[in-house]
């Protein structure tokens, strides 16, 4: 029986403490496998192309609105799988926690974690636990790493992109920075904003799948959001990105919101969107397939492509013109 | 141009100084790709069985005598991958990086992986960048995870291991521990020891290439050290381990830095030893395999499975017996 309701030093150090905290609490929960099974690494069967992605999540406070950092860790590595044409198949989860966490707390996060992994559909396969001390980090760092299988029809890269290719963005920007910020700030608005932290594969890989190369390009705009991700588009092609404000999706409490704060929304990071560049003559199939799921109802075409330049310019609501730089640092530190 | 010498928040944000510390220290350091071809995953094509891995390195200090975190990183997975029979291929390297941390310190322990990625035949495919305030982390926490193919040959686990199976050992238990405690502790003693931290793949796969199946199971033991390892195998298997204390390979200088400490070398980690248990008539062929390694060249048969039990007993250079209980907790922590 685990002893006791916080984390010690010494469930990290690879002993019979470890292992309490192995078979009682972390491979319940992830649905892990029989304790003599227990090896160092994860056996899995593969043919053909696969991708292979890691991302590790920083995020403070550890739960907040919509999500906690166990959702968001599986989430944030199925994305980036998915965004590559990738259906995500197994994932590794490794914790560093800190000394006096409540196991409680512990128990939550791993509980989301593999609940999002069941939905997702990719299962936990090999995972690690360090403790380090109190003063040394704070809560709990998680870093996923994750395997799928490449789309046959998958043609995706930057170099795929040409001129008068459509810009899709499957919901309003912004809403995991704001959900996590107004939690940090104990802000209350009056009407929450909730964070879109979610797996995209489906409504993603569905575009792969019905729309084969007509599909150039996809990225989840997290860190730096949406800005970040067209700003690459457009130095990685040398193309401008042209967009129009009015096409966006807009979620009316985190724009609010956002005024409050002081941020731009469009630099915001979100945790359960899509960006996908498409073939003009399939840009509106895309947006009518993305729209036929719940996480990506609102989905919108906000702009194309255009034949040279490298910048990106959005059309303003009033008509204006206004050049979307790359951020430049952080807005918000520790948002995934 | 990077400015200044030490990381800020900024350069996690996903913007402009995210892409020059990649651009300017990360990519070309661990040999990356270009900067065009930067996705969010890698691709890589597979065949046959595959092992996944994942290990997060917390290591204090940063630098020790006889390698660094990026070395450790490195070997710590690729280890993982060789114990479970497969050639490690590929690794994930996900940094998280303390605001303050000196770039050059940063640039010392990147180079040392790639270097040791190098050696070891393992490309670096995919990583991750975080930032974190002072107080939030010390240093830099580094997690990999590794993709390997299995061999054909492979047929190992606690399952198959049989009674009187031969247990070796490739070296000097502890010498790991001791290294980065001495450095820690500012201890000097008359000869510095070593870390024995090294990619232990080539006399591991050696072993499972020659011998097939008649190679049971190995593992690198490493928090917990050796202790924890032989517990583990006497737990899985429910045999007694009978391991003989004189024909443990002993390095001196360790020895008479864990007599000072007060530590129990058998409980130490270790970071480049392997223990492989292997069929009787196979023993003596595997340990002078391993043995023409310049890394596991005090390769030693240091004990035998029995039939029933599930205790570890050691004999002991005077000849009495010696319970070897699984450590409880953590000697030292932050070891790896």
């Amino acid at each position: 029986m685990m002893r006791g309701g916080y984390i010690e030093l010494a469930h990290g150090g690879g002993g019979q403490l470890t292992s309490e905290l192995l078979d009682e609490v972390i491979l319940p929960a992830v649905g892990g496998q029989q304790p003599d099974k227990l090896t160092d690494a994860a056996v899995f069967e593969t043919a053909g192309k696969a991708a292979f992605t890691t991302d590790t999540f920083v995020i403070r406070p550890l739960e907040f609105p919509g999500g906690d950092i166990g959702k968001l860790a599986v989430c944030g590595t199925v994305n980036d799988l998915a965004v590559c044409g990738a259906t995500p198949r197994y994932l590794s989860l490794a914790l560093v926690l800190r000394e006096g966490l409540e196991i409680d707390l512990l128990r939550r996060v791993l509980a989301s974690a593999a609940a999002e992994a069941r939905d997702a559909g990719v299962t936990i396969v090999t995972g690690d636990t360090k403790v380090v001390e109190r003063d040394a980090c704070d809560g709990m760092i998680i870093n996923t790493a994750g395997i799928g299988e490449i789309l046959p029809g998958a043609r995706l890269g930057f170099e795929r992109i040409r001129a008068g290719d459509r810009v899709l963005l499957s919901g309003p920007p912004g809403e995991h920075a704001i959900a996590v910020m107004s939690r940090r700030e104990r802000l209350s608005f009056s009407s929450e904003v909730v964070s879109d932290c979610c797996s995209i594969h489906r409504p993603a890989l569905e575009l792969v799948e019905r729309l084969g190369e007509r599909v150039r390009f996809m990225r989840d705009p997290t860190r730096g959001g949406l800005a970040a991700t067209l700003t690459e588009i457009a130095e990685a092609t040398g193309r401008d990105v042209e967009i129009d404000e009015s096409a966006i999706p807009v979620n009316r409490a985190a724009e609010a919101a956002a005024e409050m704060l002081g941020l731009d929304l469009l630099s915001a990071a979100n945790e359960g969107k899509l960006v996908a560049v498409v073939a003009e003559d399939a840009a509106e199939q895309a947006r009518e397939m993305l729209a036929g799921h719940e996480i990506s109802a609102r989905a919108a075409v906000i702009g194309t492509v255009g034949a040279a330049g490298g910048l990106v310019e959005m059309i303003t609501r009033v008509g204006g013109r206004r050049v979307i730089q790359k951020p430049y640092g952080e807005q918000l530190p520790r948002i995934c």
